[in-house]
């Protein structure tokens, strides 16, 4: 078998020249996260693909009587794990109230691997079923890692043993860790809110170096939670939620074919069952769950490859939203706006560019640009009170605001981005010779 | 006035490293164009922005009779010489026969500079028309350089005694140097055609480092003819052809807000006036002026900004033109990609995330991808005959070509690209302090 996209060299060649961990990293480093009632956790060297000894497999038990929920990669070309979920959870029959199992590895993401990779994803969550005693229709699968080489999956299956004797309801941390590839920390976030005098909790982690990383590092998120809500409430608010969370951070504008979000509910909160997304507890667990997912997203974009700066585009004053989403991405997809922001340069001529470009509706001589509050431009000029030092100094920070008013209409949308540095060429040239 | 978006520093920070020629130059330089009947050209060095005695206006006068079309940028931010053009070029009456005057100049863009941009085009133009006794609806413009700062108009009109001084019909290869900014090396093409026995020269220069370059380095085209052609067929082939060749490059996906294309028919060469699209004549002259504008498109692309490869993108099998176009234009701006073409990395499995996120119909076991004549992948997975060896040699090369058969259809469309280097990053983070 031709070894096509080999993932060790880059991040090898990556070392050279900086830290290992993101400039960007939270300063606590990974967060206490709660129990939740109902979800035990495991994870295991499997010998995937690393052979230091480190974590590569997770598995996540889920109780009897739980919702499950989960988003997916829209690319045509997802990867066999991604089609297998999907498939899974459509088919999923009401009041089926039999437990879940969501297993994962790292080292090798099972994409390109034509007929193979379906039969191995069959292989793994087939013996998943086995060991946990669960239809093989409630067991989940995603991989992450290098393409193009089939998955070993019987080093999976043959960690089993291990991974099931080591459930615990204690080990979510690890299992954060065990899904890492070229993640330089660890991604988690967890809340908490009343619902009706119930307590419940959210407990998540990520992994994903940006929407892309040397061979697409997936974005991977599993969320639980021990309130009870109904599957189809709980599949519309994470379909909602991931459109203003995930689907607003970009990297560079790559996306990964194997991007999946599950989320599971196991109800032993003991909370009402949640059934209607307009009450007051949906909107609550909502505005939750919300936190909880965007501080997922931000993490995920701190560790974007070679990221020094964490930048937030805020369009506002379009004819539309989506019109301020198009705006947003231009913007924070712009080679050229992402070189400036690494480089301090408050040049606010590549934003007029990119708002040029976008294709939505826009009137030069109705355009304020802000850096944080400093207004820099104004109908179709550089604003009269502004002086270069100011935006200069501003673009010190590490954290950046750039604000965008179209002057049209009501339309506003927010996208988080980092900035291009000579580190992601680095990473990604992928010299091997 | 406040200096936004110097040019300079860039330059300099970007010679540090680097050779100020493209390695991709063409081999035997400027190639030496034909004289154009009816054309003249001058140059100037009038102290614009550049002091080092660099000419930086070029004049080109075309005599009366002549047909004029044009094609500009779409940014919804075009800079005011560029509405100036399309205003005059919309409202030019039939069978106008005043001759036309085209003044360009490097070092300021006059862009982004409020009422004052339209005040310095009309500046320009008033007194190009005065000193060439031309009205000024004939008289046309562009700017490319810096942004945001008012154009010193004066110092142009200043120049225009000795512009019309030099006036000359040999002077096209200054005129080309004239209004290069970031480019490293001026970009000309010509052809010649027989017209029902009657020869017909074409010649014609363009300037641009990729459709970007600090300050959005502007592409612009000028392309001359002795042939007679109507003015409303000539501008439909310019248009068409400019959709399959200028349209058909990209550097990293910005857009300058000041991309113009003129070009001037004499009719001096004596051939029957092409009056009919569908005509052999027509066909014939738009195959030698396609040839003229692809050769010239693919100069701006050698010139990118950082490039050490070309990269032609063949998309074939799609659902249509569009969704090949679309899995092209996907793969040739995605930064993976062309990292991995920086890199010499034959990472295919780049390329079909670029076709999946692309948004073109696509299915991941009918997809096939070539490097050059090297079957890399088929059916989802890699070829059976394909060796890593064989790829990584291939990829050495300064020109390649990155085939994609979706499998699908007839749709077919090609994109000119080139590789993203440290180099691009180390010209655009503009690195100031």
């Amino acid at each position: 078998m031709t070894k096509t996209t080999p993932e060790a060299p880059a991040a090898k060649s990556a070392s050279k020249s900086a830290s290992p961990v993101s400039p960007l990293a939270p300063k606590g480093g990974f967060p206490k996260l709660p129990k939740i009632d109902g979800v035990r956790f495991a994870s295991a060297a499997a010998g995937v693909r690393y052979t230091s000894g480190r974590t590569d497999v997770m598995l996540a038990e889920v109780c009897a009587g739980a919702s499950l929920a989960g988003v997916f990669t829209r690319s045509s070309t997802r990867a066999a794990p991604v089609v297998d979920c999907e498939r899974k959870l459509a088919a999923l029959p009401d009041g089926d109230d039999a437990g879940y199992a969501i297993i994962v590895n790292s080292g090798n993401a099972n994409a390109f691997t034509g007929g193979a990779g379906t039969e191995a994803v069959a292989a793994v969550t087939g013996a998943v079923a086995e060991r946990l005693s669960l239809p093989v229709t409630h067991v989940f699968s995603s991989s992450t890692g290098v393409i193009g080489e089939p998955l070993r999956f019987e080093r999976i299956t043959a960690a089993l043993d291990t991974l099931s004797d080591r459930l615990s309801d204690d080990a979510i941390g690890d299992a954060a860790r065990a899904i890492m590839t070229t993640d330089t920390f660890p991604k988690g976030a967890a809340a908490s809110v009343e619902l009706d005098g119930t307590s419940v909790s959210i407990a998540g982690f990520a992994k994903g170096s940006g929407m892309i990383a040397p061979d697409m590092a997936t974005m991977l998120v599993y969320i639980f939670t021990d309130a009870a809500i109904a599957q189809p409430v709980l599949q519309d608010m994470v379909r909602d939620l991931t459109d203003r969370s995930f689907n607003c951070i970009t990297v560079d504008s790559d996306t990964s074919t194997s991007d999946t979000l599950l989320m599971a509910a196991t109800g032993r909160a003991g909370n009402t069952q949640i059934a209607e997304a307009d009450s007051p507890a949906a909107r609550a667990f909502a505005a939750a769950l919300g936190q909880v997912m965007t501080d997922l997203a931000h993490q995920v974009v701190r560790d974007g490859e070679g990221a020094t700066k964490f930048v937030e585009v805020r369009v506002t004053g379009a004819d539309s939203d989506a019109d301020a989403r198009r705006v947003a991405l231009s913007t924070a997809n712009s080679p050229l706006v992402k070189t400036a922001v690494a480089g301090e340069d408050p040049n606010w001529g590549r934003i007029v560019m990119a708002v040029g470009k976008s294709g939505a509706r826009a009137d030069r001589d109705l355009l304020a640009i802000r850096l944080g509050d400093i207004l820099v431009a104004e109908k179709g000029w550089v604003a009269p009170d502004y002086r270069e030092e100011d935006g200069a100094a501003y673009m010190k920070r590490e954290d950046l605001v750039i604000g965008i008013d179209l002057g049209l209409g009501s339309g506003a949308a927010t996208i988080w981005t980092c900035d291009l540095t000579d580190r992601y060429i680095a990473i990604n040239a992928d010299y091997r010779s």
